[in-house]
Formats: structure tokens, C-alpha cells, sequence
């Protein structure tokens, strides 16, 4: 499910991200969910529990090629179906018939996406931590500079520079408060059998859910198989957290113009030219800006999976399968970016000065 | 086929949204603002009341045809400045320098969004209300009828049709509780003075933003003129619920096919043919899954806004003014057509009934 | 807001393009459509020479008000059809019938659209021949000015003003070249009767299409009701014009920044500021930088009209009747924009020049 | 620059296509660019011909792990610099200095960009060929089988099943006939030196420019730094082939639901369900419904690259790294999979025949 370029894997993307993502953690996370189904299953006396042990034992320990399972996903439509074709054959048919029992591979892909995002969003949360952390240090620090605001492109009015910081910052906070609100709308257990009812399981039903919610830490939910608001409320988030990032790089690419000289991004020294050695590029905040585009676009494409059809349409759902890794590693990379910056850039305090000049001076005339 | 076109007016728009974005709306809510800054201002002793009264006087009762700010408009990119050019000429040198005292244009089109959007989200919240406790009336009607569950395009196994209702009703349930939320984020004032820092009341800035967001009745808020997440929060609500909407008008397109014959969009008899008399098209329906793809995409040109560059950048902030009012339109455009769905929909039981035999024969076969 | 608002009428839209879509517009167009085609029907021995006459004479001199219309629109799910009920009453069953006689509602639509496009692409095409008149008359003017070459937001190395004009006139250059091969594309017939092909005429269908399409002056084509790509052909091409109209804009909002100083965006006095009496707003350019940005988010809409499923299906094709219209109106605006600029722009071949020596002293450092 | 998990890569990739845009291909291409510029630049006598020859040498042997790049393109925000680092520590600093000689970074990535697209639109112009070929066999074989035609989701009138195979062959054959114009947009060259002027070869640069697009097999033209329409072209060109598969994909859905039963996507057996033995998913058409919403999505974020600011904009540039490789491979899935549908297809036409039935039959009633 992800994209996974070496070269560009430190500049677009974030490579514990691409790991969240990658094919083995796929594998193992859709694995997670059969074994923890197994044994609450095995505990409400839905299953053996024989069968439970040898399951939860063979699925720990089983290692999957994902080559093995590119045909078998081409043909069914999903990885989970030639996933459990390939791990039942390892095991008696009389205990392999309890894999994934009264499950649909929905359930399976679903839960394992909620426990992807449930590694990714920890992360993203203590990344996002860091950058509101330096940028509150920066404030202190800087925050009283005299610099000039400018409005629709021109020299508006001498302002502190802490307001421009307080720009990035204050939207990076109340992201940091939304995302607990997200989170509770997106990390949650998928378990609805075959069509979503949970009709197959009977009057145990209720309580497999929540058994099997509590086993993974996931919230409980109603089956939410053609229900797909919690998502996209997530690639939101994701979304709105990369424009606010996007819009503190557009602001550094202004204030590092040369002619302008308030700021470096990276005082340790940015990108070079293949041809200009004179050139200090802020190549991140470039990434920044095209990270802030990629997702707005991403996240649209992903808000045409809630019209998912019927009780299951894969035509909706691959739509996530193929976006929500790239949104998340976009916002994963920004933040990757906004924490370099935070740290390292360089405010030239005289320059900020100089310019206020030149529009006092301009100003008069 | 334009955006207020009378003959769309009721299929893809929405007459009362519409009103409330109008050019006369904008040009009474933007004068809203002024009449509030100028009373809070006296009260606080930064303008005279007698300045105050005449501005409030002549802003409550002043007709502006919309026509005479199109050039003004164009020549300085923001209706707030032809718009007072005008008002100012209307009233004493010395009383029209209080009217939009310390305040940017954007203090004024900002709140004036806010107000707009205040009104749209209490229409919008009534709509879906409504459409909520339909589907929960339709639920207790028919939710026990048995029917086939579809998935991949395929029948899958027979389950209630409540399952069906369900997944329309509980997305349209959470956007209920999260509506609330992103009102708290989008509907509130804007008074940052020229570059957003208030400098210009110097030490009563903080107390007349307070007052004329009481006044208002708007949130209370610190500048946002290059923050601009809580209106991308709104828009995605909106989106999503557009999103929601539109599986239901997919669902049902699948059970109204004549093949199928499950549901009748509407009762009282759908779309007719040009051509071809024997039609009855679920017109509603369909347009339905088109608002979604609409607001999925608007709602991408959107989030862009985000990169608000600067201190004030109208290359972010026009995609505001042209997309805000089309995502409200195509949400509530929705909600309508869902709401006569709710109410004139034909369940056909019978052949509910014959779908799930044909799927039981064909499967003991 | 809306997107008729006369109040950004003339910033964000075109005068010429909305009233090539109004209601009033489209409503005539439909007619036309239906006068050729009783007309030729009649010339082919379709229907009886008084009928056509009466049809003819009826349909040049009605005039409709497009709010009869609404409640049949929302109703039928297209216009065609409470029009033609409508048009109908006025004349004799007898010669009613002959009316649309053979042809579905979706023939006289997209027809109507064709016809439309077909008045728009004269109005741009003659747009954007102005506009590289200009840029090739401010080559020949400020070419050999030495500037500045940016590369990544910082000064790169001097070079002639020429290459920055060249930058945006080639592209504009080629899409003149392209304009003629979209307009084989989407300026075509629709005539595939009610489900596309033409059964109902039998022997003569193909001959009827061939005349009505020469009637109307619109390219001859199979029916296209559920073949889409012309129109995207077209879109494409919109959204590629108002892309490189994007760049020409903000090029100049970088070279009218204050502490660049090269350009002003309209010597004849730009933007004002409500509040800061000294701005002169590149609102012109910031138009031009969201015109695009907005028209590649509307295409991307427009694209998804292509899954037109089955025969005829609304859910795809409203996406049109919403999206075309902006497109080629932002286009428009935008056009007018870079005609505007293009006059009126001031070189400043001073900083231009200060510009270049601030480089070279800084690298000689 | 693409996205590899193994699992999906035969579902939602093609193989080849990955390959194409894979880290090795693109280092590849990079380095065969500077191989061809120091041989012309030899034979045109700015560099020395030892240099070149043992350029040559170097280039074409040298094996570099991308990851050794993932820093410096960090670093730089271009893998150009790095990778041109790491070259030449392996070569005399007096031969080192003639590798990409007077050439920038940009130059070296384009057009390797073109490159790999040449590689990729031969590739999918063979599938595209073969899957015209296939529609036209079945329209041979089916094209005279009555069948439902379909508007609005109701059954309409009888045709001809060849009509609803046309109208995914007809905008197929039209794009085609449009490849070869697209390819002609984008597959340049791209040599201008620093900020695209060629400056630094001075009267040799045109010649050189010839000579090196002459080497590579790419159409000459002028620097297109920052003038990116052909690669819109081209992504538009993916999109709509796409989306028309799309369309093929969405009809097929309609045709293979199990009341419907006229089609069955792949006669060998298609989807399996992990829980429901019975069902044979059309899995194939539903990704060609995903891929045409997905590229919908993708182009309009690569639209926005048109705005390319100055002379160098990596905000802009980006987007088409992340962007074009996907559209690629999401073509050619959707072309693989339009050929296994075309082949394997299963056209139950005395389901067709009992459609046409039940219509006649209600009809009459």
C-alpha cells in the first residue's frame, strides 16, 4: 500500500510511516486480527479452543511473502482472501476451518487499516509535539523582533514576528486537540461478517465485538463496512495539518527570498544547485508547499470512498487503500520538515530591521 | 446552468442558501459588521457616540445595488472597499473616517462570512434533523423487512432492510454531534486591524473584539485572517455529509432498477422521459451521488486555501469566496432531496422477498 | 458569492461567458435545436412541412421564464423535459407531437451545451489572441532588459526579461495551436435519439444527423451520450490555459513585491487597501494564481463525468452542467486579466538592474 | 518516484510501469543523459573528447544504490546533486568538471522524466492496441445480441449489445489517434542551462541542444523549465483513457449483478469472497472504477503544477514526481485489466433476452 522510492524517502515521505504501511506490516496486522478473533472467539465458547491455540500459534510465527499473494489479491480483489488461503493450507482443515471464523475479509482489512493508523497517528501525534514545542521556544526567543507583515504580496505594516509564528502555531494546536476527536472517529474495530449484520455469530455477536475491540485497543463500533465517515474525518485532519504546514513554508519561501534575506531555513546550510554554488535553496519549505497540495488533492479523492455502495463496493474502497498511506506519509514528511526548520533556521533579525526601514522610509516620501 | 440559475434552483441548489450567500446578504452582513464596530467602539470610548449613531443610522437603512461595487471589486480585489468608498460618501468627511475604524477589509468579508455561514448551518441543521428522524420512522416501518445484502455487486446474503437504513442514518447521526464542533471552529469573528495584531486599538483591542463578537453573537476568536482552518473544518463537514448522502442516493439507484425493484425513490412518481413514457427515473437519487462527487472536489480547492500566504493572500482566499457558497449549496441541495426521499420512498416488499428467493434457489443449485 | 454575483462580476467571472450560460441562453439553445431538427425532419419527410412551420414559427418566438421551469427540472431531472411540456401547450396536439419527434431529452441537451461552447471558444479564442499579441509587444519592448532568474526562491544568475515573457507566451502559443484540435473534440451533434441509437428514424437517421448537424454548424459526430471525452478534451484545455495565466500571475506578484520593486502590476494604479493608504494591490495576479487553482480542482470533477454508466446517467452528467460552466468562466476571467496586465503592466527596468547588481555583489562577497 | 507493495502491484500497478519509474530506472536515466550531453558536447568541441570517453566509461558502468541518495535529496530537494556528487568522486577532478557541463539539475531530471514516459507510452500504447482490438472481436462476435439499454438505472428501450461495446471502443480509438499528439508534447528535451536561457554554451548552445535530443530519441524543443503544459498533455490523456475504462468498468457492474445477469466479467472464475463460497466478484471492473476516480484526482493535483513560479518552483515541481509515475500505472492496471475483461468475458445472452422480455412484458401492462 505504499509508495516506497529509496531516494525520496527521506524528502517525500517518512520511512516509520512507509514501515506502518509496507506489505509485511500488512500481512501482520490482518494476522493480529485472526488470532485475537480466534481466542475471544475460543473464550465464548464460539470455537474450540484447541483450535485457538494451534491458530494464534501458526499465525504468530507464520512468515508471508507478499509475492505470494499478488495473484490471489488481482483475482479476489482483496489480500485478505489469498492470505488465509495460504495460511489454512499450513494447518489440519479441521482447525483451519476456525480461522477467521464467521468473519468477512472486510472485517480483517478494515480492522487491520484502524491499527495501522492507531501506530501511525502515535507518531504523527509526538512529531507534531515536537514542532508546536520549538515553535512556542522560537516565540520566546524571536518573538519580539520587529519585522514587516505583508498583505496580498506588498510591504503592509511593521508587525512582531512572533505574529507570524503565531499563525503556524495556533492552527498546529488546535490540530493537536482534534486529533484525539479524530482518532475516536477512525481507530476503531471493524467486525460484521459477511454482510455487516453480525447475523452469523447469533446472540454472541455483541460480545465478540467488544472482546475482540478490547484484545487490539481499538474503540468499539457498529459494524461500519459501507460507513466510512471516520476516515475520511482522519485524511481531514491529515490534510488541514499539511496546509498549515504548507502555509509556514509559503511564508519562509517569502522571507527567504534573497531579496527580502529574513530568514534561512536551515542554518547549517540548505540545498545546492548541480550548477549555482551561490545558491542556498529552502528545499524544505518547497516540500512543505507541494506536500500541503499533494494531500488536498489525496484527501478529495479519498472523500469519494464514502459512496460506498451497497453492503461492500471495492470501487470506493481501494480509493483508501491506495491514498490513506500517501496522506498520512505526506503529513508524516511535512512534519519531518517543520521540525528541521524549527530548529535550525536562522532569523536575521538585521534584515527584518532593514526592511521595516525601507517601508518607513518608502513610506514618507 | 450558472450557479444561480433559476431553472436548477430546485434540483441542484438550494433557494434559501442561495439568499443567504447573495450579493445583497453579503453587502448587509459586511454592514452588520460596521454598525457593531462602530456602537462597541463608542461604548469603549474609541469613536464618539455621536459618530456611532449617525454611522449605525445610515449603514441600517442604505440600499447598495450590487452592480455599483462590480468594478470597484475588480480594481481592488475585495467588495469591503468599493462598498465603504460608497457609504463614506454618503455622510460627513468627519464621521465617515469612524465608519470601518482600525478595521482591514478582511476584518469585515471574514465576519461577514461567519454571519452567512451561521445562518446556512442553522438551515442546514434543521434539514438534517429532519432527514435523521424520517430515516429513523422509516426504520420502525420497514426495518424488519427481510432483503438481500449486496456486495461487490453481487447478491451476498439476505439481511434486514434496517442494515441498509442504518448505514445511512448513523453517519448522518455523528454529523449531527460533530456539527456542533466545526460551528465552534467556522462562525467566528474576525477583528485583527491591518496585518492581524490589533495594534491599532492598542490596549482596547482585546476588549472591543470581545464586545463585537458578544454583539454578533459570533465566537469569540484571535485573528484568523491567515488562519484559515475552521473554515476547511466546516467545508469538510459538509463534504462528508454530502459524501453520506450520496451512498444513500447509490444505494437506492441500485434498488430502483427495474431488475431489481426494491425501492421507488418516490412515491408520488420520479422522473419522466422525453421520449420515453414508461420511465420513472430517480432523479433524486442521482443527483444525490453527483452533489457528493461535487463537494469531494470543492472541497479539495478548498483545503488549498489553507496556504494563506503571508499576513493576507487573496490567491488562498478567493478559492474561499467561490467554493464556501457552492459546497453550503450542494449540502443542503442534498439534505432536500434526501428529505423527500425519506418522506415518498415505495418499499417494495414483495420484491424484496422474490431477491432473496432468487438468491436462496440460486444458490441450492 | 454566488457564481452570477454581479458584485464579482467582473473580477472572478466574465460577462460574456455568464450570459452564455444563463438560463435565457440555454433555454434558446435547446429551441434552436429542436426548430433545425423539425426543419430538416420535415425537409427529409420525417414529419409533415406544416408541422416544422408552425414548430419553427412557435420555438423562435416564445420566450420562457426559466423559473417555470424549476419545479420540472427538480422533477424530471433535467430541463428539456418541463420545457417541452411547456413549449407543447401552446400549439395543437396534431403538430405537438412533432415537436423533439424521435429524440430524447439528452440530444437537445448536450446539443444546447455544443452550441454554447461553441459561442464561448470564439469569445476565448479572440481573448487569448489579444493576450499573445501583447506579451509578443512587451518582448520586443523590455526583452533585452537584463533581470533577474529566480530558481527555486532565490536569485540564480542574471538573464534578459525576455525569458521570464517567453515563459508565459510559448505555452499560451501552443495552446492556440491546441484550441482547434478540443474544438473538433467537443463542439459535435448530439442526435443518438432514446438510447443513442438513432432505431427511431431507421434508414434515415444517419442523414438527419448529417443535416441538423450542418444546420447548427456543429461538427458531425456518432452520438456521444455516454461518451464523454470531448468535453474533457475541452475542460482540459481550460484548465491548462488558466494554468499558465496562474504562473504569469504569480511570476508578477514575485517581481511586484516590494523589496523586488520590478514590476507593477497596473500602471494606472492598482489595488487599494481599506486601511493602509499606500498599498497598490496585485489583485489582478492574485485572481490569476486562484483562477487556476480553482479551475484544476473543477476538471478534476469534470473528469468523473466520464464513468457515465449505461446509456444515460445523471449522476455523471450533472457533474457537467455544474463544473462547465465555471471552467470556461474562470477561463475567461482570467484571459481578461492577463489582457488587462499585459497593457497596462510598468517595467521597472531600474530594479531590475538593482536587482542584478545586489547579485553580483553578493557573489563576489 | 512510485509506489511498490508487492501485494497490489499485479491489482492496482503494472509491473512494467513500476519498473519504468523505479529508483534504478531513474538513476539510469539521469545518467544516460549525461552520458549523451558530454558526447555532443565533445563532438561540438566544448568539452574535451577524453573527457567524454571516459565519462562515457564511468556512467555507463557505474552501479549506485539509491539509497546512497536519500540524504543529499533531502539535502537538496533533487536527487540530480547528489547522485552527480557521488559520480564524480569517482573520476579525476579535470574530467569530473566536464560531467553535466554548463547543464542544471532540472535539465538532467526532465529529461529523464521524458524518458521514462517514452519507455511507458509505448508500453501502454501496445495494451491500449490490443485492447481495441479485443472490443472490435467482440463486437463481432456479440454485436448483434439484443440487449436492455439502460438510462437513469431504468431499463430504457432494446438495442444492440454492440452499442454498449462501442461506446467504450469509439473514445478508445479517439485516444489513440491522440497519444501520438500528447506524445509529442511531452517527450522533450529539456537542456537550458542555469535559469534556461542555454547562456552558458553561448552560440553553440542551440546546436548542442540538437545534437542531444537527436541522441536520446526526443522531440527538440525549447527549455520548458517552467512551462510544464505537455506533461498536462499527458496526464490528462491518462486520465480520460482511464476514465473511459471507467466507464467499461461501471457498465460491467451493472451487467454482472447477479438480477441482472448479462455479463460475467471473467468466465474462468472471478473474486472469491472469504466467507461466501458463492460469489464470483467482478473485481476487475470495480478497479477500473477506482483507477478512473483515482487519476481524476491525481491530474488535478498535477494541473497545479503548471504553476511553476520563476525560473525553478519545487512547490510546483514536485507534484509531478509524486504525482505522473501513479497516473502511469494506474492507466496501464486499468488497460491490463480491460484486456483479461476483454478476453475472458462471459456474454449470457439469454439473460440479455430475458431483460428484453420482462421490459416488453411491463411495458405492456
Amino acid at each position: 500500500m505504499n509508495e516506497t522510492s529509496q531516494i525520496f524517502s527521506k524528502y517525500l515521505a517518512d520511512k516509520e510511516i512507509s514501515r506502518i504501511f509496507s506489505d509485511e506490516a500488512l500481512i501482520k496486522k490482518i494476522l493480529a486480527f485472526e488470532i485475537a478473533l480466534a481466542k475471544e472467539q475460543a473464550y465464548l465458547d464460539i470455537i474450540p479452543k484447541t483450535a485457538s491455540e494451534e491458530i494464534s500459534s501458526l499465525l504468530s510465527s507464520i512468515v508471508v511473502d507478499p509475492r505470494e499473494l499478488a495473484d490471489g489479491t488481482r483475482q479476489h480483489g482483496v489480500p485478505v482472501v489469498p492470505l488465509l488461503e495460504l495460511v489454512k493450507s499450513k494447518i489440519a482443515a479441521n482447525k483451519a476451518k476456525f480461522i477467521h471464523y464467521g468473519a468477512t475479509s472486510q472485517d480483517a482489512m478494515d480492522t487491520a487499516l484502524a491499527l495501522m493508523l492507531k501506530d501511525a497517528t502515535k507518531i504523527i501525534s509526538e512529531k507534531l509535539a515536537l514542532v508546536i514545542s520549538n515553535l512556542k521556544r522560537l516565540t520566546l526567543k524571536y518573538g519580539n523582533t520587529p519585522c514587516m507583515a505583508r498583505t496580498r504580496g506588498q510591504l503592509a505594516m511593521p508587525t512582531l514576528f512572533q505574529h507570524k509564528i503565531i499563525a503556524w502555531l495556533e492552527p498546529l494546536q488546535r490540530q493537536s486537540d482534534r486529533l484525539k476527536y479524530v482518532e475516536d472517529s477512525a481507530l476503531k474495530i471493524q467486525l460484521g461478517g459477511a454482510v455487516g449484520d453480525l447475523a452469523f455469530y447469533k446472540e454472541k455477536g455483541d460480545s465478540l465485538r467488544k472482546a475482540v475491540a478490547a484484545a487490539l485497543d481499538l474503540h468499539l463500533s457498529p459494524s461500519w463496512h459501507s460507513q466510512r465517515d471516520g476516515l475520511s474525518e482522519l485524511t481531514n485532519w491529515m490534510a488541514i495539518t499539511s496546509g498549515v504546514l504548507g502555509k509556514m513554508g509559503a511564508d519562509i519561501l517569502v522571507m527567504a527570498q534573497t531579496e527580502v534575506g529574513e530568514l534561512v531555513e536551515n542554518a547549517e546550510g540548505g540545498g545546492k544547485s548541480s550548477v549555482m554554488p551561490h545558491k542556498n535553496n529552502p528545499v524544505l519549505s518547497e516540500a512543505l508547499v507541494a506536500l500541503a497540495k499533494l494531500n488536498s488533492g489525496l484527501h478529495s479523492i479519498q472523500l469519494n470512498s464514502l459512496v460506498h455502495t451497497n453492503e461492500r463496493d471495492a470501487a470506493a474502497w481501494i480509493l483508501e487503500w491506495k491514498c490513506i498511506p500517501q496522506i498520512v506519509g505526506n503529513t508524516a514528511a511535512g512534519l519531518n520538515h517543520a521540525l528541521t526548520i524549527s530548529e535550525k533556521i536562522k532569523v536575521n533579525t538585521e534584515n527584518m530591521k532593514r526592511n521595516v526601514d525601507l517601508f518607513k522610509k518608502s513610506n514618507k516620501q
